[in-house]
């Protein structure tokens, strides 16, 4: 049983490659072209094979093309959006600019939920959040799969989550942990597309790694 | 801008198998050879290439090899496995038989926290959870970078994150997001390990995946 392959050093460089070259896509770079179920099964294929506490396997996918819900979600979007604009107040023209969903341009919208266990699950019993982790694990593995297809993936989070769990008939007690908007895309930007129009700066290593404890200041 | 390369079906293979062959890594299989520098590296860059709402890069990584600090975040793993193995009252001797974690075996462990923003971040101002779950997307990255490297990653959940924080100086308002223990592996199971041991099965794709909404029942 612990003959599983080992990967090359070729293989393993593929794999940075396509980590490095991910995006988030946005509603302006969503083309026309149809995204074949094949493609969707290989998405879902890599999401069910994400790690999951005590494998636990605690998500569920809502794949949505039906253009009166995703409009509905539209809806939501538009509400938090014009409130999230209020925040960015010294910044709010520049805000305003950004193009953050594609929830219409994109011809397939997934909601990922988390759905709590019935019973206790082996390693949740302390930190009871990696039950949700698990299911960002999914949307991970989904997402870099879906840039081995070139495929585009968006992650909506302006978005009021109860209400997407109503539009979606979600039952009492799931939890909305990710929206994507998915389709094929005119291209992807060499870098993330925040840090090309200067919304924010990518931080130097030094500022995100500490070796042994953090130092007292 | 919109230049970056597009993959071949090759490529996306070889993420498919990759994601399918990931393992959670235990103790019992962590062997002496040592982690180079570079190997670390590689695993650093691609946690840091991971998505992040508003591109916040909200994480930090501790990188742990001290022997002592190790030994003290495994008493808090005993205590709380301690604990857990009194909810799972029918199944308490197949638990405790059970090797959860390898933070003395690895030769590194990686705590990785969540740092929360001082500004508001586009995107978080909705689902403030979208931080912790930016944090989940690297050390997601980093698993998949570890087993393309045939590096053994293990995830540890069975512990008193506070603690962990404590025993590690973390500043106030740091989140423990994960525990890694990581190092070469003596191999990789073709399945998770919870599932050759029957302790949990895999789910039936149907279970996992919704067309539209959910149903009324």
């Amino acid at each position: 049983m612990l003959n599983a392959k080992l990967f090359t050093d070729v293989e393993a460089a593929i794999l940075q490659e396509i980590i490095r070259l991910r995006r988030d896509v946005r509603g302006q770079r969503f083309t026309d072209k149809p995204l074949p179920d094949d493609v969707v099964d290989q998405l879902l294929t890599a999401a069910l094979h994400a790690p999951s506490v005590g494998f636990s396997q605690p998500w569920e996918f809502v794949l949505i093309k039906d253009l009166a819900l995703r409009q509905r979600v539209k809806e939501s979007f538009d509400r938090a959006n014009e409130a999230a604009l209020e925040v960015f107040s010294q910044r709010q023209q520049e805000y305003a600019r950004l193009k953050l969903e594609g929830i219409l341009e994109a011809p397939l919208n997934i909601a990922v939920f988390y759905k709590p266990p019935e019973k206790p699950v082996l390693g949740q019993t302390t930190m009871e959040e990696t039950g949700l982790y698990s299911v960002v694990c999914a949307v991970q593995n989904l997402w870099l799969m879906a840039r081995a297809l070139n495929v585009g993936v968006g992650w909506v989070s302006i978005l009021d989550p109860e209400k997407v769990g109503r539009i979606l008939h979600a039952p009492e007690g799931r939890r909305l942990v990710a929206y994507l908007c998915i389709g094929y895309a005119d291209g992807f930007y060499m870098q993330p597309e925040l840090e090309i129009l200067e919304w924010e700066r990518r931080k130097e290593r030094d500022a995100a790694v500490i070796y042994e404890h953090y130092k007292n200041l």
